[in-house]
């Protein structure tokens, strides 16, 4: 079901309506989780967003694909800090409005529709909360906000992606560094980067650990994709991006949901689908009684990455 | 099932087993078929090749894709006239024979397993035949020629990939040749480009003429790829890398099979599968049955580009 958010930029909202996203933390400085930035991970294709910023909403967005473990966008390319400042990546495609809406001035109007807890702004004065970031509001509200502003909301289906635009925007950055990197040589440099591809090598090391796409059990070579269990763009190291463990063979259609998230694997081989893949494409993927049987038990080398796909890449 | 080969490579033997690959036009000079070109399209992934330069056997290889339609790599970069010279592209994984092999020496052992017609050398002289290239010899011939070349036949399959990485190499050619082309505009340049993985303003014209995957009906975006159906190092305009009409929507697993020409359509929207395509691996894939539904006839602005699908991509 489509939802409804509003975001309270903080000093960024140049870059992040610019480059099509919303970036926040995983949690507060401090550790503690933060219900503004758990919404990251709430929201979904199809939701739309308003963006409110310096007291005025100027664009609203319809959100293109789920989140992603990133760091922040304007870090791309300092690779030493990168990973350090993983957080939430939303995609993002954001719209002008027509006539910017001032929400204080029609506080009357809007007091009774904000969210009683976890509200963006002040309902008695229209300021933002200091903490919020992310807030989800109710269709009503929205609704008022479009009117005002003259908006016309775009067609949502072809705004999304199958794959988000932004992984291509972070992969070719990763490339660049690897390319850059002094420490490695030509061979090493061809072969991290045939692997983000799921070729070369790495391909070659995964065939020594895994023999066949666990969920369909097919072992045609050309069908099947060398994947990463946690993904290329995510890897710290020149061995987790060649390493055999770090891999599996899975058809074209697995591999897709895997890659996004859909589908993930327990430790003894189970199939993990997300609540948020519909059944009926589940159904329509062929895939809806091969998901519910035992795919045997990984390795203790691919349990490690399998955590954290599980945690960061599979969509609760 | 395997079969073997034996090329007798012209002057390009150098960029051919450095490349990793056999070239040849499509037709002879005058326009007729030859079978040594049409052999070209008979290998298969998996099977093994004999290259012949020089009078002797320094190399045999793993054949490990089907042939592309693509201009001779070392005409890349060269636009202009990059399409004119479209021919056979055969992916092969070439190794040194340890022991280089003259068949001349061996006249009287081998003469017997030539093949009567389209024999790649004269039993009688040992030379080189002079219209032949790709020619399919017997396992026996085979055999001996590994024997005296002390050769070890490498591990086949992890040598394979699902998608050829020459296709990846021909791709990043084109995208230069694009970067570079002065008569296009920054914008232009960007959604050519976001078309080669199936993004941009191409995903969404394609989204106003399909509406759906055709055979298996998914309509959620994220799980659709907007495929090009004659491939976008193919075309050449940037008309139809961006024509909504050349790209159908398709689940990852379909785009696939349509991607490597595993399967097409008929202008009436009956499915094509390729006899190359194995029915296990067809049922494994949860697409046997789906694939006998008619899909819905196509529009005329699309047959043109089907054709070019069937005659070029498709895997007879």
């Amino acid at each position: 079901m489509q939802r409804f958010w509003w975001v309270n930029h903080k000093q960024t909202v140049r870059q992040e309506v610019g480059g099509g996203y919303l970036w926040s933390p995983k949690k507060e400085a401090n550790g503690a989780r933060s219900q503004f930035y758990d919404n990251m991970r709430e929201a979904a294709p199809g939701d739309m967003v308003i963006s409110f910023a310096h007291s005025h909403i100027n664009f609203i967005g319809v959100i293109t694909n789920y989140a992603l473990s990133a760091p922040k966008p304007e870090e791309f390319g300092n690779v030493g800090s990168y990973w350090e400042a993983e957080g939430w990546l939303l995609p993002v495609d954001w719209q002008p409005v027509p006539a910017p809406v001032k929400p204080k001035d029609l506080l009357s109007e809007i007091q009774s529709l904000l969210p009683d807890k976890y509200s963006p702004i002040n309902p008695y004065t229209g300021n933002g909360n200091q903490k919020a970031y992310l807030a989800e509001i109710n269709k009503n509200l929205f609704d008022v906000i479009v009117d005002r502003g003259a908006f016309n909301i775009p067609n949502i289906a072809a705004a999304s992606s199958s794959r988000p635009a932004l992984i291509e925007i972070i992969e070719d950055a990763t490339e660049e560094a690897i390319e850059n990197d002094a420490s490695l040589n030509k061979t090493e440099k061809e072969q991290l980067i045939k692997a983000r591809v799921g070729q070369g090598d790495f391909r070659k090391n995964v065939f020594k650990v895994e023999g066949r796409c666990r969920v369909t059990g097919i072992d045609n070579p050309a069908l099947l994709r060398a994947s990463h269990i946690k993904p290329w763009r995510a890897c710290v190291s020149a061995i987790e991006r060649l390493d055999g463990f770090n891999g599996l063979l899975l058809a074209p259609h697995v591999d897709h949901l895997f890659d996004l998230g859909f589908l993930s694997f327990s430790d003894d081989g189970a199939v993990k689908i997300s609540p948020r893949l519909p059944l009926s494409d589940l159904k329509k993927l062929g895939l809806e009684l091969l998901c519910k049987n035992l795919t045997g038990p990984f390795a203790e080398k691919q349990r490690i990455y399998l955590a954290y796909h599980r945690d960061t890449v599979f969509l609760r």
